[in-house]
């Protein structure tokens, strides 16, 4: 069983695996191997080469783990946690250790061997997004699980691996990891002191200068944030104050879609299929039980954050958490605003130039 | 001159380049291209390459900016904060924004070419040692500054650019950065319940087991921390507390220069000269007006950080925090304490097997 470990100054979570450990030599520093092609085990046909399906989207009497579906869940075949047991949170001397516990799952994102998911049509992408709320619905009737955190590694630099298929993850914690703490407590800092949502503030000025808007629908908005730390971040947020994503509409679902392919197109186009991470902020689970929290359903607003992976991490970030940023948002925003997408339902405003 | 702008949900600031912004295009996603031989700036003979020195070890009598140096300190040529004017901290409607003010120097280790610091020898570590203490204790003269962070990077994938000469860098910053006040935050709480330092009690506690010990001498230790985020991360200290690095003894500097040669010598030799980032956390200036650090003093503890950079941060890491550690820390340092290395003066614990 892998370890939940806490870091005893700052109190971030580390998970050290204790199964399989790698050695020295296990670490690979030259190119990894790519799959063979064919032998992908997330395209149609090949279902029984990953692990038995938890979820999908399906043509009406199609069997489970067999063809005819749309989007696929399965578990990691490696999972990072592991589903069985409780947590059995315990001392080590002075430091904090708990079981691995958690769900590690695969959200395969089409049959078809399409590897950037920018390429996916939108009703694709909608199901996709479907399948998301599906299973934070689905993983927050688990008693034992506080988060759920879905995000997308593409390319190798991001983290992608060897297959290439288009592809999301999703990790279940029995934790609230801290960088969400960090984000729910300078909200609730936030609605204390104006009274008001922070990210509803953030997509009213964003509309209002319109400098670093990207993409806007009647209910959704992709723009790059003012203290990006990565050349060319987007995130995409509803107008609409909603702090989970789980109960997202069908309008926001397709307009949630439209804004998404016409983001990730444009990234895209603009950086030559950049390797690029997202990850999807919802509230937590549980957050009743929160104390200090009560004010999440006020005061969170969930969003996708959408990293492109352009620059190195290096020793200055790792010791500061300052990251230095060379492209300024309303230039990477100005930019991609003027590319031009296959689809014309991305309303252009005249007055954002 | 570049900006400094808040991130307003979690506070951390980030450094946005407005000079030279860098285009889509000038982000490269291929190899980058290597110095000539012959023709690296940090070179003892080139010394007009480089900026003006700022300080050096030097032969006596010998001039600035010419032959004759041990190590030598200049401005980083491209350097990513300007030490011209004040901070002007001022609000862009719901945003924060600050003049990018800083420092940004270069400690060029040696004036052969030699690219890992591994190589150098024990006395010239420890001339290194003696430049960073001092321009520690110089910059802490300049009011403007509130802290001083000292770090390399080895190798490209750790963002070492270009230039292969063995060298660290230094960026003083008019801010305290989020993760040091983290850190300083973490160590507090520790010594309010506890009325002990947390760094001094996990010297203590990591001397007893003695699993994740790599390297000892009577005044320093090198070990793999409990909850690493890095497989084979290591940090050194101090067995003395002392907040401040830039009062070292001599007699700690010269053990500081052998538990750092040991570590980064087995570093390279178990994982074929990995990429890796160091930095050195040490308390911040002008702390007699921080109200809450008031116990920094008896509560933090420097300490030198050495993450080697051999897996990918990807998604799960950059939304919630959490890392995954593949090789735990006590087989890391098991596998790192075994290694011999050239200096005889590293203790044997004969009790950590």
């Amino acid at each position: 069983m892998p370890e939940l470990r806490k870091d005893p100054v700052v109190g971030r979570w580390m998970i050290i695996a204790t199964e399989r450990a790698k050695r020295p030599t296990d670490f690979e520093v030259g190119h990894s191997q790519l799959e063979e092609p064919g032998s992908c085990p997330f395209c149609q046909g090949r279902e029984m080469e990953t692990s038995p399906e938890i979820f999908a989207l399906r043509e009406p009497h199609s069997k489970p783990n067999s063809a005819g579906w749309d989007v696929r869940v399965v578990s990691n075949v490696s999972p990072i946690l592991r589903i069985e047991g409780d947590i059995q949170r315990r001392a080590k001397g002075m430091y904090d250790v708990m079981h691995g516990l958690g769900a590690h799952e695969v959200i395969i994102e089409t049959p078809e061997h399409i590897q950037n998911m920018a390429e996916l049509d939108k009703a694709q992408i909608a199901r996709v997004l479907t399948a998301y709320a599906q299973r934070l619905n689905d993983l927050d009737r688990d008693p034992r699980f506080k988060y759920v955190l879905i995000f997308k590694n593409h390319g190798l630099a991001a983290g992608g691996g060897n297959i290439l298929h288009t592809r999301s993850q999703l990790i279940a914690m029995a934790v609230n990891p801290k960088l969400i703490k960090e984000e729910l407590l300078g909200a609730q800092r936030y609605f204390e002191y104006r009274e008001r949502c922070i990210f509803c503030d953030m997509v009213q000025q964003e509309l209002e200068t319109g400098e670093r808007i990207v993409v806007e629908t009647d209910t959704m908005v992709g723009f790059c944030p003012y203290a990006s730390p990565f050349p060319f971040e987007m995130w995409v947020l509803p107008k609409r104050h909603s702090p989970d994503f789980g109960k997202i509409t069908e309008t926001e679902k397709w307009d949630m879609a439209t804004v998404l392919k016409a983001s990730l197109s444009k990234l895209s186009q603009a950086l030559q299929n950049p390797p690029y991470n997202y990850v999807l902020h919802t509230a937590p689970f549980r957050r009743e039980k929160m104390g200090y929290w009560k004010t999440i359903e006020e005061d969170f607003h969930w969003h996708l954050e959408i990293m492109p992976r352009l620059t190195k991490v290096a020793g200055f970030e790792w010791g500061s958490g300052v990251y230095i940023n060379p492209t300024p948002p309303e230039e990477a925003a100005a930019y991609l605003r003027k590319l031009e997408t296959s689809d014309g339902a991305v309303k252009a405003r005249p007055d954002h130039g």
